[in-house]
């Protein structure tokens, strides 16, 4: 095809041979990454799934291992139905959009994920308006939704869905009691009201709270979105669970929205893997955030950690200090930690960091001098 | 973890360890599949690339694949930046999104991806109204766009963008003269309107046309999407190009669209891949398109063949006969076409399906008794 | 209140006293507009209704007239429910946002008020997307219908509205026959699809047709727009008519999109008084219509007059002669039209065009010099 | 006309000629309406002038009185130009729509009329996250605000407008110091921020705060919604005032939200009469409704009663009393006022309510046997 003039061969193609997944995007002698439970990569034998999974065009319907995934996940919570899709920003927008009509209210946490975290999407995408609460470290009460629930006069938006986040995410891992979510629910019921359950980190709280089972919580909420890349150390994805008829909706707003993925089998997989694998572990992530917090409490230079009920640890310093030259600071010492804003700092556990590099951070954070 | 009740290890895992992402997920002896070339598995290099590459959290900015996937893609067609997407839908939706404001009008062929494919995404996504042109197999001409540009008055919306395919899908693969792309590029500039590409088989439109260049592409459009899970044979993905403005504000948006992915490193990785080995073997999926539109345009139950330009071979079938019924006896045989609807049927070449199985496909339908 | 600084008292009060709404904005020795029938202005009658009418604030339903005005209209089309809106692009735009959702498509024709001159409304407030149908002047058939209504397929939008405009504006008054609405009825009827009537001028379609009565058009239709400010020659004001259930789910639109007004009695007011002095006038308009047309087409530079059906009368130039020219040379002889692009130019008759004006007109365009 | 089948004239036309507007819609021996100053019907003088308004189609512009009052309106506050509109409701949504894009946030009180009693418009219309801040009495600060701006990250939506309201509604009538809009008004000019004011009741600020002229508040705001309808007395209508560009824009939205009317200077020129003489007078309305108040606080079943700045009196009851028993009882007697939930009664004084009216009300509130 001589001297045809298409700009291609002049493309660098610089991918090196010599790397692979296991190597930190920055080079260190140690580099420990506390900044989120999304920053995992697939570990071997996760990686030996994806490549080994079946692949199909999904938008057809053709990709076994996503049918699997979403038979499978659905099956566990109780569900008739799953869909995978690229980010748990998205399930929990297309669960508002499915929900809900324009101009309507949601109620959650004003803490909550979908109101802080997703670039406005309850009004980008639904054009619905947040009803937010104030709550315990981000859970809400029944009563307080009661409260928030509007009387029908054409001033008011009519409160079309509750959104419940457990573990919650800023309010530093908290998990739901079962007779809190509960109420909640029959609440919703009562009221006739949807219950969403932005579950980005559901396994947490099943597992820490040792009060309820995926049954439980896929009994209590109409439709749940759970995160395989945070906890569960799977690259990318997240699911929506629901009813059939929910589902067939919720597929048709991903398809606008331009979540459909084509031959995505391979993530899948890695979902897979980590049902099996990753959920009972996470036990381990939360006793290893408890050493950390409880070393954090004792430095002289913390003002307050809060309770530590899962894998996220979350500590203000002392007014003396300043939040990001500490955070520079661990920086250069191998330490990724996040800030939080407002003098907060945070630390998340996960699958990447073992005890070895836990008790590292802890001799670290020891011998930090600021 | 005695006693606890989780619901998670009673889910039966089923992944077959014998599976291979080379085996069809049909089981036939053998399946040729011409339905689209979105239906493509990635080759055992492309696997191989995919598995080696380093990958990190693009949420964070930390995926060195992605990064370097979009530094190449914007580089080959002469733009700044590039946003890896999880598909075509979402890179036009952003497009889209980002160049208007709700109440405006799109200015596209009325067979355009855009009006016809995504789910109604123009108005669900950036409250826009498509002002539908009818063109010659998709294309649409400058001076039809002028004549589609509404007067400056209350009552018509404002005109807010004009978007081109090229090639067209409903079209049948038809490409642009570069004459009647540049007459569109000087209009739009004259008239100050952002001019898109839906570049979802742009590399089969250079490779055919040998008329202009992915920089003269880059030149005369301010944002192009680029699908990698077509023609280049990816397994997921789509590129959106344009200024590094354009892409900081499409960045935000593919966020509330839930379009951000974490470790998605191993999906750019066979972008990267497609990118230096898939484009130029276009040319074979455009002469094997050819040789199956000129095998059917000898059968007698073939009422017309439409122009083969690129990889898409569309037909219609006489009067007497039923397309339904021909797609469904061509898949009993192992082959596998899409209807288009009213009769048209449709065959699409790809990286996966080599002369042999065209070959193959020729002798089936020739010897096909309807 | 000496001293204080509240900038009230130096605006010039400039109302004069010896102005009343008889007199025409623009001073001429005569001016007789055929622009549009939307610019009637009250007659002293309707002005007695208004100023006597009884008055309350309709934001708590207290309004006696437009409750009255809302009772009777309804009645008249023996439908449960009507609501009083500023505009007839209100009443169109609540009637879509109600009867659909983001994402569907809205059938229409390509000359539709509600796709051409709304603003693009139907995408900016309820985000759905045209799909316009080539009628004839403007009026589709259900066969067409029935083909632009999309299979279930997440790619294509849902088909959700079928809108039909009788008479048609850009159509040239147009009506509908009864066999032809009626095949749409039951077309719509059969598919579960809702059905709108823009009927902008729909006393006019009634008036001319005389095969139809308010009641068939109330029983075909699940919801119809009226405009009172058009050929009924009220100041201000639109109604939506349907069931109880779709009225105060438009209530609920109409006061977020601020529609709701307080004491607007005043202008239902005149609403009542046309329904029952301003219909069957509309023959009137109809009949110098016709006697302008005819006019018209003896002229030399006219080159085609449409046929006019009810109160308006399109024609178009022979190609030497210059729209916007005649219309300014008509403008400074005081003959007022509209232009609608394209060398298509607008006379619509109305209440204030009495038969000695229209025969005035006549002569003025006989002895055009152009 | 014979044997057409219209139904028009089986309409039965029941407008009572004896009725008049100053009648009051429910017949007591005395009815004292404090429900809102939104109830107030026009005075002799304004109908006087209301009739005698010319008129035209306001649509094209044509209408002299509605032309007068935008122009007189943005010259008293030192703005440009000015869009009559036909609710407060639309203005303030207009002005949202016109300074955001979808996905923004818009910082206002948790009290603020737009988040509260709009219908949730801000997320219908614009797409648009309301950004609450705790406030006193509505009242929010400019370190409240700077607060609550986001930092720029594609997680956090874009901070987008700020939002005021003077005095406010649910705060029961607090206005604004001189100097808190100034910090106000400089921290948004700083921050690049667009700043508007729901001036629903901007004249009951002005009168009683004495520290600021309509100048001054022109100066410090880039838009400014006014309503006429409130204490103005004018019964419809409310006025949108910013720059030339800003209202170009904003004509074009009211357009598309169908907010667009005919012949409305009948309404224009009541809103002329008023700003002409129905300004200063709102000094009455506020002593009488500060007398409200000091009689309320005497009384052995009010628990409190909050400040009384403007003509806004809310109250609560004693806990063993039930507020719409109260209501209920009241009413029965004739004096109508408003609850706002959760035990909290509002009166509200206006141009209907003269100094005898509210000694009346006085009296029976003090007989009240409850």
């Amino acid at each position: 095809m001589c001297g045809f003039p298409v700009v291609i061969t002049d493309v660098h193609f610089t991918q090196k041979s010599s790397c692979n997944s296991r190597t930190p995007a920055v080079m260190k002698e140690r580099i420990v990454d506390l900044r989120s439970d999304t920053v995992t990569r697939p570990s071997s034998e996760m990686m030996h799934a994806m490549m080994a999974a079946p692949v199909g065009d999904d938008v057809w319907g053709d990709d076994p291992t996503i049918n699997q995934l979403q038979q499978e996940a659905a099956a566990l919570f109780g569900k008739e139905a799953a869909l995978f899709c690229p980010s748990g920003t998205m399930t929990n927008q297309i669960a508002i959009k499915c929900h809900t009509s324009p101009g309507e209210e949601c109620v959650c946490s004003d803490t909550a994920h979908i109101f802080l975290y997703e670039g406005g999407g309850m009004a980008f995408n639904s054009a619905v308006q947040a009803r937010i609460i104030s709550g315990d470290r981000g859970r809400i009460t029944a009563s307080q939704i009661a409260s928030a629930i509007n009387a029908e006069d054409a001033h008011f938006p009519t409160t079309g869905l509750v959104c419940i986040e457990n573990t919650t995410n800023k309010g530093g891992g908290a998990f739901y009691s079962a007779d809190s979510l509960r109420e909640i629910s029959e609440l919703c019921r009562t009221r006739g009201l949807p219950l969403h359950l932005d579950g980005a980190r559901i396994f947490n709280a099943i597992v820490a709270s040792q009060e309820y089972s995926t049954y439980d919580i896929g009994a209590m909420f109409d439709t749940i979105s759970v995160c395989l890349s945070k906890g569960l150390g799977c690259p990318v994805g997240s699911l929506l669970l629901g009813s059939h008829q929910f589902i067939k909706k919720a597929h048709r707003i991903r398809k606008v929205m331009g979540g459909g993925m084509r031959q995505a089998g391979f993530l899948a997989a890695a979902g897979l893997y980590a049902l099996k694998y990753n959920v009972e572990r996470l036990a381990e992530d939360h006793s290893r955030a408890k050493q950390l917090g409880t070393a954090l409490s004792d430095f002289p230079w913390v003002q307050k950690v809060y309770p530590v009920d899962t894998n996220i640890v979350i500590f203000t310093l002392q007014p003396q200090y300043d939040a990001l030259s500490v955070q520079e600071q661990l920086k250069s010492s191998g330490l990724l930690i996040s800030s939080m804003g407002g003098g907060v700092l945070r630390l998340v556990t996960h699958l990447d960091v073992n005890q070895e590099a836990v008790d590292w951070a802890c001799s670290l954070l020891q011998e930090l001098k600021i």
